[in-house]
C-alpha cells in the first residue's frame, strides 16, 4: 500500500499487472518463434471511473494527465473536453474521472495543492448510475468501487504503459573462434539484449544463445537465437520482420537469458565487437548471511543472484526458456524475497496477474497444486508484510478461484484429476502416479481452505470464516483416515476407488509436517520412514527439495539440513554453475545435466526455485520469523546446525533484524516490532538483559528491546 | 455463417464484435464531453490460438496475414518467426496458428489454393495442452474450441480492425445568418462530419448542431457542439484536444447527429461553405411497401430512413444522443430489419456485443426488462434466418447470462429489481410503479426461459431443454394466479408482498396476448378493457407502441392500427419530422416535442424503435412471416386494413416473397421455401392453381409454388 500523500498514477486493482504480466509472458521464444502461454490470457477493463470526495477549504486548481480518453466530472456534471488543468471551487464536491483505453490500462495522474491521485481515491468498471423515470440518477448503491492501485509512477511523464526496466551496458569477458563463428563468454549466466557493435555490410548475422557454451555452439539445438537480415544501416529482426535502421551498433529488440552468444554471419558483413545491455529490477538487497563456511556463503550469494535474474517485472520461473509467471515457483521467490529483497510490490503484482480475471476457467497455470499455493502465498505476504489492504483487495478473486475449486471437488470433498487439470507436484526421475485422490494435493487443499478462512476474517468476511472454516475441518479430519498408513509410517501417495495405494512419497509427508497436520509422534515417524529413507523416491528439483528441507528444519535436523545444502547445491557450484538450476541430479555427469524434456539443453540453469537456500539460511539458521503480521511481533530462534558462527539481517517492512552466532553467544538487534529469542535455561544467566518469560520444560523467552543490540552468553 | 469457400479474415466469435462495439459506444459525446456507458465494457481475448486440420493432396503454399504477433505450428512444432508464406506438405497434417493483440482483436488471414481462413477453422483462447512428466502434450481434450467467426474482409489489406463506414460528400440545402452566426440546413435528419471548406485565418470556430433549429442556435442547451481554434493550417479540436494540419478544408473527426449546424467564429476566421461527409452503413433495401395511402407510404419510407440511420457497425438506439446499443431498441430494430433490409450480421454483431464476456455482472444495459428481450431476439433471428450454428454459438453465453437471472429470483421464482437492477418497463408520462413482482418483467421472464429451452434444443443440450422447459413451466402456471384480477378482466401491474396491486397498465397484456398466455376469452377481454380503454394510462414512446399495436394486429385489429399509424406516425410527420422519433406525445405542441429527461433539447428525433410500422405493415398487412426457421415454410395473411391496394416485397435469406393486394385478389410470388395463403372459403372458386388444404371452420390454406405467381381472385 501507497502511504505517501504526493500524486502518483493510479489504475483499476490488477489490470496494471495484468497488462504488464502479459508483456512479460509473451516474450518467450523458441528458436525464433513466439511462444505465448497456452492459459487464458486476461486484460484490463478498458473503462473504469476513478472518483474521490473532495472537501478543499479554498479553491484549487489541479493538473490531470491520463492514459487514454477521458473525462470529467464535478459533483454529476460532465465538463467539456479533456481539461488538462481544471479549476475546483472550495467546499465538499465529487470528482469523476472516466478513462476509456483498449490497449493499455486506463490511469490517472492528477496533482494539486491538496488533491493529488493515490490509493485513497475510488475506482470502478462499471458505475450502475441510471436514470429512473424522473431523469435522475438513482441507486448509485449497487456500484462496487475498489481503492485504486498504484507503484512508483510519481510524475506525469512517468506513463505506467512506458514502465521499462533498467538496463546497463556489459562486455564480455572473453572470446574464442569457434567452427564458423566466434563464442562470447560474459562470465556468467546474464539476460539482456545482445548488441553487435559497429555492423554493417550486407548479409546475414546468426546469434544464438547458450547457458553453456555446449548449448550456444550447438546451431541445431541450441533453445533461443537470432537471425538478422543487414542490408548496409538497414537491419531486419527475422523472427518478427522488424527493420530498424541504425548508425554503428544494432541492439536486439527482445531480451535474452545466456552466458555465451555465438555468432556467425555472411562474409559480406562487417561486425564489430559483440557487447551486451543488462536488463534488471532495481532491488535493495536488505537481507545477507555470512558464516565461517565458504561455500555456504557462495551458495547463499549464487542464491540470491539467482533471486535477482527472476525478480523482474515479475517472480518468473527461469530466465532462458520459459520466462513466465508460475504459481508454484512463485511462492518459493516470495518466501526467499522476504528474506533477500522484501520486494512487496513484485509479490503484489504476481499474485494479481497469476489470478487474471473471472471467470475462472483453469487452474493457476492449469495446475490444481499451484491453485492451492495461489492461496497459501496471500496469507504468507500478509503475515511478512502487515498488508491487510492487499488481503481485501484480492479478497473477492480468492472467492471466485475457490468457488472453481469446490466445484471439481468428489464425493468425499476431495480434488482429483478431471478434465482440464494438470496434476504436476513436482518433475520427478521415476513414475508418480497422478490418478484418484492425491495425498498431497488434498494437504495442499486443507490449508487452502484454512487460509480462506483466515482471508475471509481479514476482509471482514464472517459468513466466509465459518464456510471455509467448516470446509476446513471437514477435509482436515478426513485427511489421516483416508492416508495415513500405520504399517508404513506414513502417508501413502494417493487413494483410488477409497483404497489406498501402496505407494509412499515425499510430497504429503513433508507437508503435513510443516502444516502441523500431524502427531509430534507421527513427525518422528515421518522423519525415519520417508524423509531421511533413501528407499522413497528421491527429489531431483531444488523446487521439492526447498520443502523437504524445510520440513527437516521444522523437525530441528539442522545439521542434517547443512549438509545436503553443501552435497546438493555446493554440488551444482562444482559443476561450475553461476546460478541455480531448474533441476539437479547429482548422478548425472557432464552434459547431461543440461538436458530436460527430451532435449538437449531444455533445462533452465537459472531457475528461481534452486534458490531456496535464501530461505532456509534466513528462516532456519538465522531463525527469524513473524509470530504476527508485518513483524510486530516475532521470534528469532537461531540455529547453527554445524557452523561455527554465522551472521545476517532479515529485513522487516521498515526495518530489519540482525543476528549473530557463534559457539558462546546470540547478538540480535531489531529495528521495529516487538520480538523475543527462545532461549534454554542453560542460556539463561548470561543473558544481558531484558525481559525474560519462563514457558515451562526448561524453556524460556526473552523479549528484545528494539532499541539496542541483546546479547546473550552462552555457558561454554 | 460465411458460406463461401473463400479466404475471409477470422477471429474469435464475439470479439470483434465486442471491441468495434466500443468503439462505437465510445464515440457518444455531451457538449463536448466524451460520454461513455455506464455498464461494464468488455474486451476480446487478447491471447487466441486458430486451427485447422488439413489433408492436402499436393504440396502447398500459404499466404498469411495477422493482427497481431503470430507463431505457426505445424504438426505441434513451432516454426521460425511471423512467416508470410509457409510450405505446406501433402497429406495430413495439423496447423495451428496462435496470435497476440492487446489493442485489437487477433485475427488471422490464410490464402492458399485449398487452404483458406473460414469459418470451417477453429479457434480458442485456451489451449490447455500441457506437458507431462515424460515430456509429450498430453489431453489435449480439455480445449474448449469455436468455430472461427468472419464478415466480408475477404482481402488481405482489408485488416478488421481498420473498417469503417461509408462515406460521401454532402452540401446543405440553405443558410441564414443568424444571432452572431450562420445557420447551415441539410435538409432532414442526417449523421456525420461536418467539414469546414477553406479554413484559414486565426481563432474560434464554434459548431453547434441541432435536430432542430432551435437546438442549433441554442449555444447553451444544445446537446452537442465543437469548439476548433484555427491557427493558419493549424486546427485543434479542444475537445479531444487534437490538432491536426490542413491545407483548406477541415473535417471534424467526430460523427454528429444533425439536420442543422449552426457555426459561429471569431473575426481573424476565413471560412468558405460548411457541407458534411454523409456516414452510412451500405445495405440493400430488400423489403419494400406501396399502398394507395401516401401517408402511410410516407411513414414507411420515413421509417426506413430512420432505420437506415440507426442502423449502423451495430443497431443503436438513436443517433444523436445515446448513440448506444441498447438491447430493447435492439430487438425492434433486428424485427424492423427482417421486413427491410435482413442484414443478418448487423443482427448478429448486436446480439455479441450486448452480451459481452462472462462474468455476468449485471443485467443488460443494467435494465432487467433488457435482458429479456436479449435471449428472446435470438431465437426470433433463429426464425427469420435459419441461422442455427449461431444459437449454438452463443448459447454458452445464454447460459450464463440466465444463471445471473435465475441468482436473482425471488422465493416465487420471479424477478423483482433488487439492487443494481434498473426496471425500465417503458419511459412513461404517469407514475410506474417499479416494486415488488411486475407483471411485465414476469410475462418476459417466462418468454425467456421458453426461449431457452428452444436454444438449448438447438444446440443439442437435452438436459438444458428439460431444465428450461420445467422452469419456464413452472413460471407459466403461476402467472395467472399472480396477476389476472376477473374484475378488472386484466393482468395487474404487479404484486407486492403477495398482494395484487389495483393498478392495471398496458404492458404485461400487451405481451401475453402475442406471446399465447391468454385465453382467447381473455384476449378478447383484454382488448377492451386495457388495450382500447383510454382509461387504461396511454403509451407516449413509439417503443411500446410496437408492441401495442402488435397485439392489436394479432387480434385482427388491422383497421384500427391502421388509423393509429396515420395519427402517430402521421403526427410526427405533420410536426415536419424527418426521422421518427424517441418519443411522441400528439397532446404536446411546438418546441415541447424537443425536450426530454429535463432538458430543452434532450429527446433523441431519429430513434430507431421510431420505425415499427416497417414491421408493423410487413408482418400484419403484407402479412408475411416464417412458420419454420429461415422461411424453409411460410405463411402468407395479408389483411388491407381499410387501404385499397398495397403490395411490397419482404427479405427471405436467399430471396423475396412480394405480395399484391386489393379488393379483389392478392398475389403472391415466393422465391423461396415453401409457403402457404390463407384463404377463406369465399375465395377459394377464384384461386388460381394450387394445393389447396382445408382447415375446418370455413378457413382453407393454399399452397404456394415458388415457381409462379400465385394469383387468387375474390368474389366481389
Amino acid at each position: 500500500m501507497e502511504m505517501t500523500n504526493k500524486a502518483t498514477w493510479i489504475w483499476y486493482p490488477g489490470d496494471y499487472e495484468i497488462w504488464l504480466g502479459n508483456q512479460m509472458n509473451n516474450r518467450r521464444t523458441e528458436r525464433g518463434a513466439f511462444f505465448p502461454p497456452f492459459w487464458k490470457m486476461d486484460s484490463h477493463y478498458v473503462t473504469v471511473e476513478f472518483s474521490k470526495k473532495l472537501d478543499l477549504a479554498e479553491p484549487e486548481e489541479i493538473f490531470i494527465a491520463a492514459e487514454g480518453k477521458y473525462n470529467v466530472k464535478l459533483d454529476g456534471k460532465l465538463q467539456f473536453g479533456m481539461p488538462e488543468r481544471f479549476q475546483l471551487p472550495a467546499g465538499k464536491h465529487s470528482l469523476n474521472i472516466k478513462i476509456w483505453n483498449q490497449a493499455t490500462p486506463p490511469c490517472l495522474y492528477i496533482k494539486g495543492k491538496t488533491v493529488n491521485t493515490d490509493d485513497s481515491w475510488k475506482v470502478t468498471y462499471e458505475d450502475k448510475e441510471w436514470i429512473d423515470e424522473s431523469g435522475k440518477a438513482s441507486d448509485t448503491s449497487a456500484t462496487v468501487y475498489m481503492d485504486a492501485a498504484c507503484w512508483n509512477f510519481n510524475d506525469p511523464s512517468q506513463r505506467p504503459s512506458l514502465f521499462r526496466l533498467n538496463r546497463v551496458a556489459q562486455q564480455s569477458v572473453g572470446k574464442k573462434e569457434e567452427k564458423d563463428g566466434m563464442l562470447y563468454d560474459f562470465g556468467k549466466e546474464t539476460f539482456g539484449y545482445v548488441v553487435l557493435e559497429n555492423l554493417s555490410g550486407c548479409g546475414r548475422v546468426n546469434i544464438y544463445y547458450g547457458e553453456s557454451p555446449e548449448e550456444a555452439t550447438d546451431m541445431e539445438y541450441c533453445e533461443t537465437l537470432d537471425h538478422l537480415q543487414v542490408e548496409g544501416s538497414r537491419v531486419t529482426d527475422l523472427s518478427v520482420n522488424e527493420t530498424s535502421q541504425i548508425t554503428g551498433n544494432y541492439t536486439l529488440g527482445n531480451s535474452k537469458a545466456f552466458r555465451y552468444v555465438f555468432v556467425t554471419k555472411d562474409a559480406g558483413v562487417q561486425l564489430g565487437d559483440v557487447s551486451m545491455q543488462y536488463e534488471f529490477l532495481p532491488v535493495d538487497y536488505r537481507g545477507s548471511f555470512r558464516c565461517n563456511d565458504e561455500e555456504l556463503n557462495r551458495i547463499w550469494n549464487i542464491g540470491a543472484y539467482t533471486m535477482h535474474l527472476t525478480t523482474r517485472e515479475f517472480f518468473i520461473d527461469g530466465i532462458k526458456r520459459d520466462r513466465w509467471v508460475w504459481s508454484g515457483d512463485a511462492i518459493q521467490s516470495y518466501l526467499m524475497n522476504y528474506y533477500l529483497f522484501f520486494n512487496s510490490e513484485c509479490v503484489k503484482r504476481t499474485i494479481w496477474l497469476l489470478r487474471g480475471k473471472d471467470p475462472v476457467t483453469s487452474h493457476s497455470n492449469t495446475i490444481m497444486d499451484y491453485t492451492f499455493f495461489w492461496f497459501m502465498s496471500i496469507y504468507d505476504y500478509y503475515m511478512y508484510t502487515g498488508d491487510k489492504h492487499f488481503v481485501s483487495q484480492v479478497y473477492p478473486r480468492m472467492q471466485t478461484m475457490m468457488d472453481y475449486v469446490l466445484g471439481r471437488t468428489n464425493a468425499n470433498g476431495m480434488v482429483e484429476g478431471l478434465t482440464g487439470d494438470w496434476v504436476f507436484v513436482d518433475w520427478a526421475d521415476g513414475y508418480l502416479d497422478k490418478h484418484g485422490e492425491l495425498s498431497f494435493e488434498q494437504v495442499l487443499f486443507c490449508k487452502s481452505l484454512e487460509t480462506m478462512a483466515l482471508c475471509a476474517g481479514l476482509a471482514g468476511n464472517a459468513d466466509d470464516v465459518k464456510k471455509y472454516e467448516t470446509l476446513a475441518s471437514n477435509l482436515r479430519a478426513r485427511l489421516m483416515p483416508a492416508f495415513w498408513n500405520a504399517a508404513k509410517k506414513a502417508l501413502v501417495h494417493n487413494r483410488f476407488d477409497g483404497k489406498q495405494s501402496e505407494n509412499v512419497t515425499r510430497y504429503a509427508n513433508m507437508f503435513a509436517v510443516f502444516f502441523g497436520y500431524l502427531s509430534d509422534e507421527q513427525k518422528e515417524e515421518i522423519k525415519h520412514s520417508v524423509l531421511l529413507n533413501d528407499e522413497v523416491l528421491k527429489i531431483t528439483t531444488p523446487y521439492m527439495r526447498f520443502y523437504e528441507l524445510e520440513a527437516l528444519c521444522v523437525m530441528g535436523e539442522q545439521t542434517e539440513v547443512l549438509k545436503e545444502m553443501k552435497a546438493y547445491w555446493g554440488g551444482m557450484l562444482r559443476e561450475g554453475a553461476t546460478s541455480f538450476w531448474e533441476k539437479y541430479n547429482p548422478e548425472e555427469k557432464g552434459t547431461q545435466h543440461l538436458t530436460m524434456y527430451g532435449r538437449p539443453y531444455g533445462k533452465s540453469l537459472c531457475h528461481a526455485w534452486g534458490a531456496s537456500p535464501i530461505y532456509l539460511l534466513g528462516k532456519y539458521y538465522l531463525g527469524v520469523r513473524p509470530v504476527k503480521e508485518g513483524y510486530q511481533e516475532f521470534a528469532v530462534s537461531p540455529v547453527l546446525g554445524g557452523l561455527e558462527w554465522m551472521e545476517g539481517s532479515v529485513p522487516t517492512p521498515n526495518g530489519d533484524i540482525h543476528v549473530y552466532m557463534d559457539g558462546s553467544q546470540i547478538k540480535i538487534k531489531a529495528t521495529e516490532g516487538k520480538g523475543y529469542l527462545y532461549i534454554a535455561s542453560q542460556q539463561l544467566p548470561q543473558a544481558s538483559a531484558g525481559n525474560v518469560e519462563e514457558l515451562g520444560a526448561g524453556k524460556y523467552r526473552l523479549w528484545i528491546d528494539t532499541k539496542d543490540e541483546v546479547v546473550v552468553k552462552y555457558n561454554v
